[in-house]
């Protein structure tokens, strides 16, 4: 794929972001990997979505060193970067405030599997990190909040190939998928179901996580060599 | 009537669920059955809704079989004809996974009859099901999944024709109406007070059923040879 | 006024329903009333909002016959002459079954004044009726919705022309005003501040009705002799 | 900056209040001052945004005179310029009723920083007053609204120009900024918190407020010399 159409990936999935009602102002940026130059190409920080074009997204390398544009890459970018460097199949990053997931993160609890929503694209509960500890937060944060999102998976087994997402605690929510578009794809769902188990726990505070068999049925029909949804 | 006015209906329902706010990406499908043929109309699976068109809507026969379009019938196509089978008086059905009604499902939760605003639709409270076996999930979970909706209005006395729609249990919510604007109909108001019984209990916990009288003169003004409403 | 000048009322205070988001489907309804002849003009039964128009509103008298329009009018209007036979100042009147009132009516709950934003409107609670008996439901039901909000008004000494809503329990709500567009304002008003009480206790369980002199001072900046909020 | 400059940053931040969902009806205003002259423009009372342009704002001194305009301003006028006077670095003020700000606001109760999404604009809780006394209510009721603003953050030691927005009990929100539009922004802020942290707490009572060391970060990271967050 040419760094040109991973540009057009990555536009098009940050101006997705308020159409989704997954962002105020400009909280939240999507990028996407190039993993045979290994380059990523990341919004601008601080810029309006209707602002971005081809031109003044940010290309860096896995140093985090701007290698095209001239504009600051979103601050979140380390994050983004430890995320690829760490799980070697995503080609794309969504980061958002999306309130649903955010207020998880704030609460700091995992959205455990209440259906088949969350079946259909999570193989599980979507985990919270632990706290950062105040040197992670003083030295290289945004890079340390990358390496405890993938601490967190590492730590509790987790594949972030099948549960692609997770809520960093007291911040927000970072998901990832195949490439920019499935990322954001995994993001609008994330919001959907912390809403969802919201309300759920609302109606029934005794609610329980859904059967297993159920969560292999459903996840298994969508994903992998024997999946049946859709038209492939 | 002529499949190709039943195709028209389905596709309007189905361009519908968006407007209504009822699906997120391709989360719901409508389908709507010829009673003569025993040919029921539905929507490919994974496609968009606004990539819908008289064309690529898919028929099948009561055996799931499409006899007519390129494309693979939705996933759900087995819950569908099941209820198609078991409750001879609907003439469409809808699937969604619309958020209200869907934490219901994920809650376990009948929808009490709290108001007038379900009884003028649902003459009484729309059912939870019980969880899907192991075995049913395993084994043709589409086609149980209907099975075990028709069980929850059989085994507790309840008439699908004065209650369109359930929830089954960690799933989402099932309609059906005479036809598919009308289960379509059904479904808008089961979202509408599914939110507004959460909203209800989280105002009072202790809140109380109405009364049955109360619910005779809503349903039964709107229903059947005395209905006094609208135009007719 | 002449009756031309109301029905024009009439119909933009119906048609502006949907666009406050108080309503789904056909689910409330709007009136004025001619003092002078005594006549109603009120929506007619089921009607679409997008279909109404001059032409097509009804007019009753105050026994709720019709006098001019070929469509039934709303199966509500009983409810609304009873309230323009009692409440004698009001020149409008406003059905519907917007989410968060109906569900306060669902929850059988008195709305009391939490703060400024309803004291703005209303002079203090806003009141649930008690429910309807056997024999009321049974019998000239839609008038008894009325009679019911009277005698609570009585009853509980509350002034009509300073509070300008009810919940009927396990019901909705009515709200009345000095014209159509007054009663939809209030009606407006209404669904906000049922909205944010839900909330205030969600957040404090505890919370307490504002003060009375708080109370006073913001229904009589906007309201009576001594107002000075506006331009008049 | 010329006056006819300010008057069109108030006009665009008034203009933008129904965009963001803050406001119902004409329930908000937006002032800003001219340091230089002690002028304030201001919204005129009542008016609705749609009417609002250069012509029609209202131009006072800080004696809450009228020097230029021939409409009446806001009735909260008073409140805006007790802030002026008393916030010397802020140049526009934002009020309105928006309904997750004004239901924390009639639940007596400050809004802790749960998050980074706070810690991004706010260096810490967002008060709420203590209730106005009957006296101040009675004479000069707005001006002793910002009085009670002012004394709650001198009295509780918070920086105004770290913590841009109060919660006036049983009332709603105050927000300010360095200009008209830096406090419309941290008026839609609020609004945004105010609904997550009622989420936050709706998932887990027990939530704690943010790690400081993580609210210097975020706080720091945006303001002051060494922010590194946007392209400045």
């Amino acid at each position: 794929m040419s760094l040109k159409k991973l540009k057009q990936q990555v536009l098009e999935a940050n101006q997705a972001l308020p159409a989704y009602k997954l962002v105020t102002f400009t909280w939240g940026n999507v990028s996407g990997i190039d993993r045979k130059s290994n380059l990523v190409v990341i919004k601008p920080s601080g810029v309006e979505y209707e602002d971005l074009n081809m031109d003044n997204l940010v290309v860096v390398n896995m140093q985090g060193e701007v290698v095209e544009g001239s504009l600051k890459p979103s601050s979140d970018t380390p994050t983004h970067i430890e995320l690829y460097k760490h799980f070697p199949n995503i080609g794309g990053v969504v980061h958002t405030h999306s309130p649903w997931a955010t207020s998880w993160a704030q609460a700091g609890k995992d959205i455990e599997a209440l259906g088949t929503t969350q079946g259909d694209y999570y193989y599980g509960a979507i985990p919270c990190t632990r706290s950062l500890k105040k040197e992670e937060i003083q030295e290289e944060y945004e890079k340390k909040t990358g390496t405890v999102i993938v601490e967190t998976f590492q730590e509790r087994g987790i594949d972030p190939n099948t549960v692609p997402g997770a809520l960093v605690r007291n911040h927000a929510p970072f998901n990832w998928g195949k490439n920019p578009e499935d990322a954001l794809h995994n993001a609008v769902v994330l919001e959907e179901v912390a809403k969802m188990a919201a309300a759920t726990y609302q109606i029934n505070p005794e609610a329980e996580k859904m059967d297993q068999v159920l969560l292999d049925k459903h996840y298994l029909r969508k994903h992998g060599k024997d999946a049946y949804y859709g038209q492939y």
